[in-house]
């Protein structure tokens, strides 16, 4: 029986285990979505205790103490830090199987050195340990970064935002790490709720310096937030969508939706889905023209637990996986804009597994031969984010497009504790390309399937987003 | 080559060996959800021959019958019983890698000691050996039961059954077994036909002692069934849908609607969506005023060969799976009931595997931490019931939620010789986890992997429906 | 670590090597569904080079170049045959994991011998080598299918085409092989573009030699090329559809509906569905009428990428998988057929994986017994032709139906080259089912297993299409 993640975990044989050992782990990471807070990294802040950088903010471990019946004090109420850690320490056992085991595990060696398995009776003594340990200057979050080799990070930021963490990080010769901030401008499209909309839009007049009163002040705006990101060294935009929105509509429908919203009325769906379909497309158009890199993360479906979401706000914890209709609406997308010579490089995230195989496709129709792996199919996202989820994600993009050419992993993740999943997804990777050259399904040669496994760790990514420029 | 069917069968390390024989195998068998004959095991049935415990009522064994070849005279129709189990002989060697196979074969094995296969050569002494047994006491459908260490199970009961069988089994001490009903009111939402809905409605008027003019006293006489059946220890309802139904409604048109379809006019696609949606709800509340499990098969495609309807009925083997939307209109329904505090524990069932996820994505949304395993991702289901389909189901609940706080299997089935899928699901549920247990995906810790598979086995389903109390 | 592409290839188990050594490696091939030319098989055509053959008219190969930022010029353009290969070479090692690397090298191995990779450096003496043996008789398109032992094969074929080359190949004794059309009528339901129909109608018109005025003269002159096609031993339909059509119609209106676009006009959406689903019928009572084998090919979402349908037009590699509602149009189109007495045999192709199940299920609800295997799940298609795609396809109709009866494998290519492909069958097949003997999952008896995994690969495709008559 082998030891429990032991330095060959996920690495069944022995070409997997060079594969992994030779060429991966020594390849530095490139984060380049993530929910981390940038203003922790510009102050290099320390957390106080385990809890406060393992529990805070974090909805995967909240759903499964919930499931384990933990009451809700316990995730994100009003317990202490040390009973909150107890509860959880309570649920780690009855999680065998589900990622948070092995994160938690990899996590606790990776980063404090320990090797115990977390459980009821070694809870207090873990979380001394850690907690002591993440109290010293080694173990601030840029020590934290330091630790997992972590290059470049970029964060997912609000229009809105002034950025000025990022400006301090980016004037900060000890930083030792880049941290680019992302465009995602969900809240500009969030026209279901009137009263939100306008107050954020209010709040984009404020940061853009613009007066808005219809829809073209609106554009202006947001358009000169983009400017106002790109001269901070942002490249890449991020939307997270149920699925692609491609209404047909005219500029002057545009114009009379918007100026309804903005007077406060509620729209309908035709005109919730019209001006959804009209920003995303301003939107492409400004990536494409900047050369960004536009992400879009389709399929979830949020949200649906009102009572949560009355008394928890989003993001804590309530969100599925959906069975929207992708195919068509993305297919017509991406063809507007590339029949206009507008697509800017794009990468498409997918939430519902069963579509694994049509975005595995989707990506080959929009590939015109001017980048290598122009469009990508982003790595398995979020309730995907597991050894099942990233392999069948691998297995799709390898079957029906380039595996050699994907740009590879990034955390997602709002802890600063999250980076051993970078370690988890190259040893998937090594896991399967290895058992391959075993099996004579690859041919046996180390340097070329190394350094495919190289580019997709690091390289690839370096070229794409051109973070080396 | 491993014997075929040995003591090993799908045990392929040997941490699932010991998983299996020290921890599965000797727990006793919950069998929450199957369509036996209550009137069969309060009469102790005994069968006359192999062919009417194994062949009458099989839609799994004639579907395979008919796509071999076999005319419906053999299968459904008039030829004799040794005629009828001739054709089936002549189809088994055809079934490799279908579930029918293995079953076929353990079958034989577990109840009979027939260590034989079943084919052509072998079909007369096979079933003249088990049809003899069949014919001697220890063999009645008690002796059936008690074979397989079954100690409770629960039936699938119209709410104008009388329960006399499940009362009769009650009241005698000799029955060494538990037999529950399970509220089914599908009939009281087959509003699609007024004729067989107005019959139905006057059945259910007669059983509740209640006359039905209109919607009032129509949920009033089902409310009368819903506590009758509580009366006799009922702790289960259960519903086969496409998908769910939240159509919005008022109580006045539900009442309009009643008054249209009792009056025996036709309903428009629009009012069934409507008094569906109405009666799912209502039901519902009910459940969870009563501390009841509700459960919800959903995504089968029925009766899709009309000549077969007409001719043979349903549940005759001419089913499929659907691949109805399932996401929104799931997450609607049980937000409603959330956020009425009116949400009582609840197993979903998925008949589509690509939904897998999706399913055990929103069985999280809805654990409010009250009870572990508050809302379950059921077992595999129908034709997802074989290893593959287990699996997968496994590993999505796995991934996504909580396997430890998992139920288990149910048999779902028709037949009192299908009780050894309950040890093909152990033996793949102990093969996954002695699995990772000696790749080091999972400690090597005995006692606590241990435990946590005879909760999935046993445990969990006694406290969770209250089989203790 | 095995050799690369060895003797032992996707053969993990002693009994899968002896499966595909002893019983599934000498049976002849019967390729029921391509794309070849005709004409190239009647004069025996020989090519010039390797990319020819290779790289003309192959999308996947064009898909897996852009990807890997190939420009267009060397896909479909205007760069030289030995240019075009070079960039192919360049791309190959790019493609691992992709079917393409395995089919590339199979093919390079099986066709020419040549054992080396393709890559940059080996590209111009592999180019030169298979060249110079392309040149050669043996290498003829006949020699070609000689070398891989393909007895029979069937076309892909339009309804106006003359089948010169057919019955030039069928008068010609040397021919060795039967080569037989399939009537494939896409382009009368392309009633999207009123020009191209008429245009096409026209064509019609002159090859059936009938006026077409009307509907009835359309349908007159498609059954007469329905039955000129079977006068020349067609004995198979196909079909490329997004998904099943069965909108309701009267023929009133469906002549209507055809005055309408034969004078020109655009039909609306509803029109085209009703003619769409009114031809389907008519083409499946001939196909019923004759005992042909009808076959459907479901779920691709076509032409994508407009600007390249322009430049390019179809075909050309800017398709991918749809996710289209199969289920419930596909039970009442096989329902409308059955419950007449008029369904035809039938082979089920599904592009999305998805949906694997659903079709499983699918084909059992019209298997009547008259036929073994009558209605058919058929083979892992285009994206999905890979060893991941076969071996769902394969579990999935194994798990819900019987594997036994399948009728196996084709090519559908458009070239020569790819026949390598049945032997991949082949191998995953024997895999699956010897990897199962030797866990003890099947019974080791290799009499049995080998024979139904030669009725797979050569003798259900025999009977069930009537080659043997």
């Amino acid at each position: 029986m082998e030891p429990f993640l032991g330095q060959n975990f996920i690495l069944h044989t022995a070409a997997a285990q060079r594969l992994y050992h030779e060429f991966a782990a020594p390849m530095p990471i490139i984060d380049y979505h993530n929910h981390l807070s940038p203003q922790q990294i510009a102050e290099d802040h320390r957390f106080d205790n385990l809890t406060q950088v393992w529990l805070y903010g974090d909805h995967y471990k909240w759903r499964a103490m919930r499931a384990h019946g933990v009451a809700e004090d316990f995730c994100t109420g009003q317990a202490g830090d040390w009973e909150k850690f107890e509860k959880w320490a309570e649920t780690v056992p009855y999680t065998l199987r589900n990622p948070l085991y092995h994160w938690t595990h990899l996590e606790l060696q990776r980063y404090f050195g320990i090797h115990e398995l977390l459980n009821p009776k070694s809870a207090r003594k873990i979380y001394e340990q850690a907690s002591d340990l993440l109290r010293r200057p080694g173990f601030s979050v840029r020590g934290l970064l330091r630790k997992m080799n972590v290059r470049v990070l970029c964060t997912t930021d609000d229009p809105t935002d002034s950025l000025e963490w990022h400006r301090q990080i980016a004037g900060d010769p000890t930083a030792g790490i880049r941290v680019l901030p992302a465009f995602r401008p969900d809240k500009a499209m969030a026209v279901e709720n009137p009263e939100m909309f306008n107050a954020w839009t209010f709040q984009l007049a404020s940061a853009a310096g613009i007066t808005i009163d219809n829809y073209d002040d609106f554009l202006s705006a947001l358009k000169n937030r983009h400017d106002f990101f790109a001269q901070n060294g942002c490249i890449v935009s991020d939307h997270g969508l149920e699925q692609m929105y491609v209404e047909d509509y005219t500029s002057q429908e545009i114009r009379t939706i918007f100026g309804k919203i903005h007077s406060g009325s509620a729209l309908n769906a035709t005109e919730i889905l019209q001006i959804k379909s009209a920003l995303l497309y301003e939107f492409a158009l400004w990536d494409h023209e900047k050369g960004w890199v536009q992400q879009y993360h389709l399929g979830a479906l949020r949200n649906n637990n009102s009572r949560a979401m009355r008394t928890l706000g989003p993001d804590t914890g309530w969100d599925s996986i959906g069975d929207f209709r992708q195919g068509q609406a993305l297919a017509r997308f991406l063809d507007r804009l590339d029949s206009e010579n507008q697509l800017a490089k794009t990468i498409l995230y997918n939430l519902n597994p069963a579509d694994n195989e049509l975005m595995a496709t989707m990506i080959g129709n929009f590939n015109d031969g001017s980048t290598p792996g122009k469009i990508q199919f982003g790595s398995a996202w979020w309730f995907l984010d597991q050894k099942d989820g990233m392999e069948k994600q691998l297995n799709a993009l390898s079957n029906m497009g380039l595996l050699s050419r994907f740009v590879g992993m990034l955390t997602d993740s709002r802890s600063f504790l999250s980076y051993p999943r970078h370690e988890y997804f190259r040893r998937t990777l090594c896991n399967l390309l290895g058992g391959e050259m075993q099996r004579g399904e690859l041919p046996g040669e180390f340097e070329w399937v190394g350094n495919i496994v190289q580019d997709i760790c690091y390289r690839n990514a370096v070229s794409y987003f051109g973070f080396g420029e």
